[in-house]
């Protein structure tokens, strides 16, 4: 059982990991392949102390490997869910899982989303983020995932207990996992309908759906979020002034509580939040 | 006439002047000579971005040439006082004087301080820190003031306004400008009193004395401010949540405001304190 795993390695994350480490709390960071991090390409300008500026994913590598070089476990995995047990989380990659007294979620405000005409009209009209959110809702209704990784596959596991017509569709994609659904490999041009969507069409094909998943990449704190219940205001995750949400233990940082998107504010944050989890874990021993 | 002067070219103060300069206004920064920090030598492991730990001075420098980079005109020089003039700021240095239409103080916590006997014990009781605000209550008496350099100079000024009877000691240092008073180069051992100060004794002398005023290197932050009757509570100037003082236009960030003692806090009272003080720049332009 780790004391605290911190999901995102960006600033807020391993700014967070420093100062506990500093307090004699042994975090675990988990973040994802940098690779995946897009629009992280643009020159850091204004972060105090870059004699030159230095791209935002350099600023990054040099994040971990600051926290690396402090003896901080920092591992390159891909998160693609969060449960809650009794008084613990339980923390899955695409690869094992973890479980944590506290979780620190600072993955940014990088959302996964489809620039396809109709999704913004449909979204929440029968399109959703988030299958253990609204799930239930489409229960034996014809239901159609878009994603091909592991995130896909976990979410498509929930959703095969709930509905026996569930279709895969990878968007253009390799399928990257194995599953016993049937699979749509094209891209997909529109999302289509009245009211509610009806139709998802690819280049040649129509096919009449009553739910639609995206599952495209891996999940963003919002998500995983979402799954626990957490409250969630104009995209931002809502947390306390200990940077707390309202799930006891479960505490969020950086870009996704809102404010300023700087990184001097996800540093101080993350500074921050290290206190209040310092502070909860101690007081949980104290109590034990 | 400046828009702007900060001074104080640490963490906070060169944030801040990126944060304006990005926001169309273009700060003047003075800082003190780096060879006058002392204690910036330890290693710096704790603020988020360096891969390796780099001493203090040295991300002060990086941080200075950020800044330079950035177009931003930053100045080595010793910031004796501060004045206010009807609707703008005179800031006095060593070498000549400035005028703004606001100011940001960012010189951190360092402060001028005698560690020598008698010094804790008769503090407030016949020594000061600073001869504008105290001086007052000793016209005509016994001076003395200890100091070698420009600021003691400016300081000296004052204190001959005010009393035929002021003699400088130079605590052992050499003299670095011209006085017309009497000068004691000994160094002091120890302030000797009752109820108050009553002399200054040095290895072979006591000097009977009514008030002293300590004018020792720069003055920092808090003696500027208190020149103009700003509010210091526990060692720190006291500022609102735009981070103004009571003194309109003049604004302060950073340690000298308390908090956390942080580089990463420094940075984020930086980076806002800039809009306060965008917001305060162009009010003002509307309003003329």
């Amino acid at each position: 059982m780790k004391k605290v795993i911190i999901i995102g390695y960006g600033p807020a994350g391993i700014s967070a990991a420093i100062y506990l480490k500093r307090a004699g709390i042994e975090p675990l960071v988990i973040g994802k392949d940098l690779g995946a991090l897009e629009g992280y390409d643009d020159l850091v300008e204004n972060f105090y102390g870059l004699a030159k500026p230095i791209p935002g994913k350099e600023l990054i590598r040099n994040g971990i490997e600051q926290a690396k070089n402090l003896g901080i476990e920092v591992v390159t995995d891909s998160v693609i869910s969060l449960k809650m047990e009794e008084n613990h989380f339980i923390v899955i990659t695409a690869s094992k899982s973890y479980e944590a007294k506290s979780v620190l979620l600072t993955t940014g405000k990088t959302r996964q989303t489809m620039t396809r005409p109709g999704f913004v009209k449909y979204r929440g009209k029968g399109i959703s983020m988030c299958a253990t959110c609204d799930g239930y809702f489409y229960r034996r209704k014809k239901i159609a995932i878009v994603g091909c990784g592991a995130y896909m596959q976990h979410e498509l596991e929930y959703l095969n207990r709930i509905s026996p017509d569930v279709t895969v569709f990878t968007d253009g994609h390799e399928l990257e996992c194995e599953v016993k659904n049937p699979v749509v490999k094209d891209k997909i041009t529109k999302f289509v309908g009245t009211e509610k969507i009806t139709h998802i069409e690819t280049k040649n094909e129509s096919y009449p759906v009553e739910g639609v998943f995206i599952a495209l990449g891996i999940p963003s704190s919002i998500e995983f979020a979402s799954q626990l219940g957490v409250i969630v205001e104009k995209n931002n995750l809502v947390v306390d002034s200990n940077y707390e949400t309202n799930i006891k233990g479960l505490f969020a940082a950086g870009d996704i509580i809102g404010g300023k998107l700087q990184i001097a504010k996800a540093v101080y944050d993350g500074m921050n939040v290290a206190d209040s989890i310092y502070k909860f874990l101690t007081d949980k021993s104290k109590k034990a």
